[in-house]
């Protein structure tokens, strides 16, 4: 090991971004300093926090007035590690190039640009033999880049079940919990910071699908941007779909799944999809309630492995990032670097028709016979096998005959087999309406 | 970087032991070979495995007879990364040093040995330059190392507990589910083979302690002997202290606490220790079932994390030794070396009597005037602050009278004060027995 001198040469810390993260990492910097000296083996000093506009009030950065700049593109050229926080895809790629083509190592939280154009970042990266680093782009200070890269590199990840969405996760459990129905629930979370005024890119699985993206690339190795993640929200989840889950023993909870499979034709592929689904409590991942977020990782040897903590927020996001700092900026004094991205493996993402899903639904049909037959029929001719139905008679009000009700939960299909299914259901005469579809997750 | 190539000569592997761990990793590292070499950038060769004795069927290890020695001492210097899977103290450590002298980097799964002995192996692998890899030794196959080391390098962190040991976890789970008393159920553990038929290292605590020293050093970069965990099994857990839990909306675990304290007199420190305690139902680890392991860290800004998974068996141990494999075997490929331990903080480890804890106490009281405050005198006298009292007048059999049962659930103290509290109830003529004693943690 080369020895380490902290009183050499500090490493020259540059930050890109001062917003809610961005103050955090800056405030731990001067803070924590001698703590980080200790563990870097070299102090850090932070040479200069690029903004959109000076004169705001920064202090609790506890950084000086005359270390903030304008000039992010000449900022970059003057340090060893910069950190980015702006977020977005420009002009945050071309100041990460720059800063690369510059020799800089850099650490980013932006899980919108590693989603839609990481390959050109690591590229880069390893083209001048400098670090990337982005834990904290999944889940904030939840570690699971390194689990995933390095400590089941000599496994096989078959699976990544993840709540990956605090507000999402908040929303559907305030309704399993008060049985509210989901424009309530939002109301709810809007009120107390779970969720932005307008909620869509949490509540549509856009925030959810660029994780996913992000997770698959690390699980399987294979290079998934955003646009090829199958993506359902959870707008359309009603309050009969969590009572559904209920007399199931489930919970609904919106899923981030990368899956490595193969097709019915032979093909090695990985299924990579954001959508509601019915998981069953006792499942580790049943048990995530309100905002927090945890992935549980399939693997061949290790088995089920859970990783669960705060997926958002100034200071979680904070130790992610400054985790990162710490392990480029110790490479730098060390010499050699981290395991970088490669993407060796390369398998094509199956689209969403072709990946084998359960489903659990809820139809409310006529009270008489042959009825169940007939459901069973439609499931026959399109090849989905049925692993339980239920029938039930629900009581009519006062004087009008009692409703029949249908729960079929299937063994697995393809999702197109499904949601054929689903459809010549719907069109049957004995069927009056298709309560709830829900794709079953978690056995 | 520098290029990898994985026609160039291959690493040179050495297996020490051949157990139900090393078995597994022989057999990876011979089926997953191809995988292997794409993680690594180089083929790894497995050079020769070390066992007592030869002649016994290996066949499951995949691996030709010619390739099982008996001279360990031999095979540790001809090969590049050496893996220790015998166990306990001598001849693992020798054979560890050995392999350090010779320049092999070294990866091993023994808690015991890391617990007893760490810094010597630390420090010998620091002086020769290599690297000694440990993620097995604690909770198998779920990444702890790493995440501590690494991914919290810029945080701090304030207290770390674990259900880490699977036995004992089994045997509590099943008093809490079936109500069986403590002998039943590690009967039920041993039938099922999730207890040893000597149970003595995982239900006295000692497997636990020797985990809970290793988690001090990652979590606090302080050295903790396994000598000076404080240990407490669970033998003495009763039917009626899984009932008073219950009570709680709790349940009783077997955890594993590292704590970072400021004592009285203003001492940093850390208190390690292991001993049932209760802890919420709502909390993460309440939920951690049958023989899961789980730990759950407290960061500054991370917020609280955990991570959940199988903390024993074959294959979940080999995953973690062989994700440790590709990791220094990459560092060899590439260049550089992974995080080496330091022990810059070195904080004082702190007695039992000083930590601070919390107490849950059930008493069999006298049903007459006064008896309440005899008893709060008590904890006043030893300043020991309540939390909550419960009074519960319990029917007696028919024609007897009823007796009183007192529940006390104590604010924070040290557990000095808390147990002298505890024996002076004793002593107390209106007590007229101490029915359950358990210290609360998680919140």
């Amino acid at each position: 090991m080369q020895p380490t001198d902290p009183t050499g040469p500090p490493l020259r810390v540059a930050l890109l971004g001062c917003g809610t993260v961005g103050t955090q990492v800056a405030r731990l910097l001067v803070e924590e300093a001698d703590e980080l000296t200790a563990r870097v083996g070299r102090r850090l000093e932070v040479v200069g926090v690029a903004v959109r506009r000076l004169g705001r009030d920064r202090s609790a950065t506890r950084l000086p007035d005359e270390l903030f700049t304008t000039d992010a593109d000449e900022l970059v050229t003057r340090a060893d590690v910069v950190v980015e926080l702006i977020g977005g895809i420009e002009p945050a790629r071309s100041l990460l190039l720059r800063a690369v083509e510059h020799g800089a190592s850099v650490v980013t939280g932006n899980k919108a640009l590693l989603a839609d154009d990481g390959p050109t970042l690591f590229e880069a990266a390893e083209a001048h033999g400098v670090d990337l680093y982005f834990e904290a782009a999944v889940a904030a200070a939840i570690p699971l880049v390194r689990p995933l890269r390095e400590s089941l590199a000599g496994d096989r990840v078959h699976r990544v079940l993840g709540i990956v969405n605090g507000t999402t996760n908040y929303v559907l459990d305030q309704m399993d919990v008060t049985g509210a129905g989901f424009a309530e629930a939002v109301e709810q979370a809007q009120e107390l910071g779970y969720a932005e005024a307008d909620p869509t890119a949490d509540v549509d699985g856009f925030d959810a699908a660029a994780k996913a993206a992000i997770l698959a690339s690390l699980a399987f190795h294979t290079r998934v941007p955003a646009s090829a993640v199958y993506r359902e929200g959870i707008s359309e989840v009603t309050a009969a779909d969590i009572a559904a889950a209920r007399e199931m023993d489930a919970v609904v909870k919106l899923l981030a799944i990368c899956e490595r499979v193969v097709d019915d034709d032979g093909t090695e592929g990985v299924s990579v999809r954001v959508h509601p689904a019915m998981i069953p409590r006792r499942h580790p991942l049943g048990g995530v309630r309100e905002a927090f977020n945890a992935v549980f990782v399939e693997a061949q040897s290790a088995g089920g492995l859970m990783f669960y903590g705060r997926g958002a927020g100034g200071e979680p996001t904070a130790s992610a990032v400054l985790g990162d700092v710490v392990a480029v900026a110790r490479h730098r004094v060390l010499g050699g670097r981290g395991p970088g991205e490669s993407a060796y493996a390369d398998l094509p993402v199956l689209p969403m028709g072709r990946t084998r899903t359960r489903y659990h639904v809820s139809l409310d049909v006529a009270d008489r016979p042959g009825v169940l037959a007939a459901v069973a029929q439609v499931f026959a001719r399109h090849e989905v096998s049925i692993e339980t139905v239920r029938q039930q008679l629900v009581p009519g009000p006062d004087g009008e005959r009692s409703r029949a009700a249908l729960v079929v939960v299937t063994h697995q299909a393809s999702d197109a087999a499904l949601s054929a299914t689903v459809e010549a259901l719907a069109d049957l005469d004995v069927v009056e309406a298709v309560a709830s579809v829900m794709r079953v997750e978690g056995e």
